[in-house]
């Protein structure tokens, strides 16, 4: 059993790590931060919680925290870059689910994200912990930057056209739709459900912060600068991520798309491609660590579609931080991500 | 007052238009037919109308709607075909919201409705009933082919790019999104809240009826065949309509596209740019005939997107049909249309 | 046309009445104040109204306001009284939604709201704005205080029983539910959709502030102190209250109940007793001022259940705000209100 | 590992209990039965169990039924009193998850069920599978009528007070709220997402089928006769019940009644009495087999309040016949069941 602890355990990330990691065989849940329920129960906070996890929350503390073997942060965007050096000289595998450690320009993550970055030597080291790509530097990892949840379901659904040089990279488009839990735990008019009930829109269609991590991404792997627009849309569900993901075809190898998806995932455990012709729905993945994603060619044209569905907090968040450290620490990569989704 | 006849009172559609016609100062709903509910007082079915329509539901007969002005069909596919020709022989003047005059090709009709058209000779004298295209057509004309809610958001959004030639037209995309009451008012396994309720999906992804009329339209105001990929999507919500439109931009007139699209529907009463910069919500016209656009080019790239809104059941069907009979009978072109939509 | 103020223009309460006055023939919307949005179109805050509000918000200015020839509190709690008195001086009728003087015991009403009652001496001049039982004495009032939401629900269901004496009034049970739109359109965290969607709870059962509200109408129905059991409950939906009132019968009138409700309310323009054996659903009286009642008593038992349901922002607060204007300036009474539900 | 058989394995409960039994570290899923999708693979119908279960369903055949250890029906009622027998002479245990066997009073079932019982003899031989109260019949049991999902949730919420003898128990109430996925996976207009979405309605006032079901274990534990007036409603959810209960307390235990509670259900597992003061939310148990439940004295009043919440489909169905299981073949009680509910 290692140690375990989550900085900013009051947010949605951070109440799923609990849920995930209070099953987990091989972990146990030792310090759970926050500044404001400093003292209280975590299941206090978190009644489905109850019976499953027995601790309190705590302020977060350097030397509290370097008892763990490893700490998840599931806090706001600048407070992981502040802690992980402290942490990482002491020994502390760090799992970073905010954006600190995503972008490899320091000058272009203070763009995106208003702020100075605090740790910038620090950048180089960490690992993007998407295992569909990384799972062996993951594995040797000491810092990883978790995805975020729009680049895991896009990068998943475009890699293999990418990776192939099928598709004209320089004209994507990335048409997303999201739960508003990714909105997270904070008081807001904007995510009321007065506000977000029975009702859909685009937001952000200027730009949105996940815009230079997926074409990082995907410009990685393409090998050369990509070129994206990508639209987010608010949901009125809770959680879930559908991406419609279009692109023009260089060439026609409708054909071969289906096997190209499972072949290139079929050692995945968590990347599931439907069989032809099923559309995936973010129910099915509801809850679950897993991806579902379809590819089709409508009407014999040169536009290729793929759709790709996530639950936002599982593998676009907490559950992809997990199967990082069961890859970091050479467990089972499923150990705690069994969980099918409800249905219906 | 003009009398009125519905066929096919008992769906969506048809209960919408009832909604509508009962507060509309020139007309009287004299007929309301369903051959399920024959004899049933109509707010026994819906009871929201209560004080508001006083008939009971009969038999559709053409003897007794021929003693209508006009008579809207609400039906399934395949009904007004059957009987348009009679009533309009009777001077019965007729308005369909189904989809049976809109493609004027009754053999790609066929095709992608499954079946026979009955009444061929009779699509040609159809007018295509978007008054932004078609108001002085519409004045004129006897029978009307009311466009669907995904056409109609889909060309409203097109419409001021394709007619200046500003975009590629051979490669549109429009990721479009859709409440369930799109799906009507029938039993079913698939449009349950316990089926459709918290999830969203992709839907015909590979072809939807939707897609021959859109590409008519575009390919009409475009002056030679477009090539357009269609996705409709459900969304967990019951009205609304979200298109989502993408095109390559031929010439960077970035700065020039708020203005050309306030101009282009300046005189319109149901078309709404909206102020640059504002994101169009799909609650801010429910229940409303207004369609809310807004145009953004993002990261100054060469993909233009629109984003177009309307509700299903009104400028998407019921009240675009209501507004085709104002323009027929040359009533105001807003009455029984003023209603805004509740928020929240 | 008489010119018509409102103070607190940017909550829920506020919005709907513009929508409703909007198309009003008889009022001309001349101030709607906001401190936080002064200066701001009012259809930038609120697009569904573009087209039907020339307004901008100002800041709340009794100078301003005494133009007017009635003013209307949309505000939170305690507004209201500190700026009635003057408005009365200078010949301004008032019409308050807040809960300010509802209450005739000014020191009961501060022990539930928590604050001290600044204008005691004018809550007896007050009426209690609900026409169904003081018609005549709104018709004649300066100051209106409008009912909450939650009382109106439940005295409308449970008068008829009351004044003709048949149940036992020491033992009155209401279990109510409401959409979250109750709640307001204020930053928090417990009505976030992530929180309030997909579930259900009771909420305040120990005490909720619409209980001395409730208690008192209903006692001075019945002409001595009666005891109340008052559950609220939250709904994942946006509009809509719906009361499920249980009573021990005193005597066998199970036979009469429906008679004696329609009797009850055969005058009254916006309560609707259904038909026997119907049940009332929120969904048929969303974005109207109805109240639609039905009455049981299950397995010819001793209980008889009363079911009731409004539109919370509606007949439970602006829609009966303008009924009362109605009444005040000896409009038609349905003037501005004949909106019918949206169906689906 | 024993073999287990689900008859019915399409609709909500049939497919609730594979995703329990999936991860079941003492059960082989053997037998699916399906008349409708005989042949088809399981996870092409349930996308949400790709990866856990490989099997396909077949048609119902006692023959093929006789090879588990235990069959489960998730049916409709009258199809489990008709191969109950059989199976139960071939040494199979009977798990019915329909209503078949839980009245012992074989005309009173005929009555509400609306059909003549098939198996009255077997009646007596069936326990009923609450094993709050029937843990040690349970563990003995060869036939199993699991209780309904109304009946789960109001006994636990009134059982300490019945037992202890403590409320008028000829005046019992119980305001019960449903998610729409208690109406079962069949096609139907009601249920539709248009139909039931964003609104909240009571249903069935006059009498509902789990009333004589409430009513028989009520008046067990009360060892007399109690009078109950239930009244369902339904939720705009999918998953969970809420069940608010009113009686006249007889004597002034308030001071006791938390304590009672906890100690009542201090060794079971699935009951989770929460601190004084908190409210019981359904999401909180939703995907778990849990019921929380709070008890409050409104007001220093004589009237109890208790609310009790499960998910209708876990508590009260397929995860109560899996407790029921690990009962009767002495696994260990959670075995199966430590899923927590996901928040948000």
């Amino acid at each position: 059993m290692i140690r375990v602890g989550i900085v900013g355990g009051t947010g949605y990330t951070g109440v799923e790590l609990l849920r995930i990691l209070a099953l987990h065989d091989e972990v146990e849940v030792a310090v759970v931060t926050s500044r404001s329920d400093d003292g209280m129960r975590v299941d206090a906070l978190y009644p489905n919680l109850r019976g499953n996890i027995d601790v309190c929350f705590t302020r977060p503390d350097v030397d509290t925290l370097a008892s763990c073997d490893v700490v998840f942060f599931a806090t706001p965007n600048g407070i992981a870059m502040l802690m992980a050096e402290q942490l990482l000289a002491r020994n502390v595998k760090v799992i970073d689910l905010s954006a600190d450690f995503r972008i490899k320009d320091a000058v272009d993550w203070g763009k995106w994200y208003g702020m100075e970055h605090a740790s910038p030597d620090l950048i180089a080291d960490a690992v993007y912990g998407l295992p569909e790509i990384n799972r062996s530097q993951i594995a040797n990892a000491n810092l990883i930057a978790c995805p975020g949840c729009y680049p895991t379901a896009v990068q998943l659904g475009f890699l293999p056209l990418i990776e192939q040089g099928l598709i004209d990279s320089r004209h994507l488009i990335a048409d997303v739709k999201s739960g508003v839990s990714g909105a997270g735990r904070k008081a807001s008019v904007a995510t009321l459900m007065s506000e977000t009930g029975e009702s859909f829109k685009a937001y952000a269609s200027s730009g949105h912060r996940h815009l230079p991590e997926i074409v990082q991404g995907l410009s990685m792997a393409a090998g050369k600068q990509v070129g994206l627009t990508f639209v987010p849309h608010l949901v009125p569900m809770i959680r879930g991520i559908h991406a419609t993901l279009y692109a023009p075809l260089e060439t026609d190898v409708t054909a071969q798309l289906q096997a190209l998806y499972e072949q290139r995932y079929a050692n995945e455990l968590f990347v599931d491609v439907l069989p032809a012709g099923v559309h995936p729905d973010t129910r099915n993945v509801r809850g679950s660590n897993n991806c579902q994603i379809a590819v089709v060619v409508p009407q014999g044209g040169d536009t290729v579609v793929v759709l790709s569905v996530i639950d936002n907090l599982v593998k676009g968040a907490a559950g992809q931080a997990v199967q990082n450290m069961n890859l970091m620490f050479a467990f089972n990569e499923k150990q705690g991500l069994q969980t099918m989704a409800l249905y219906p």
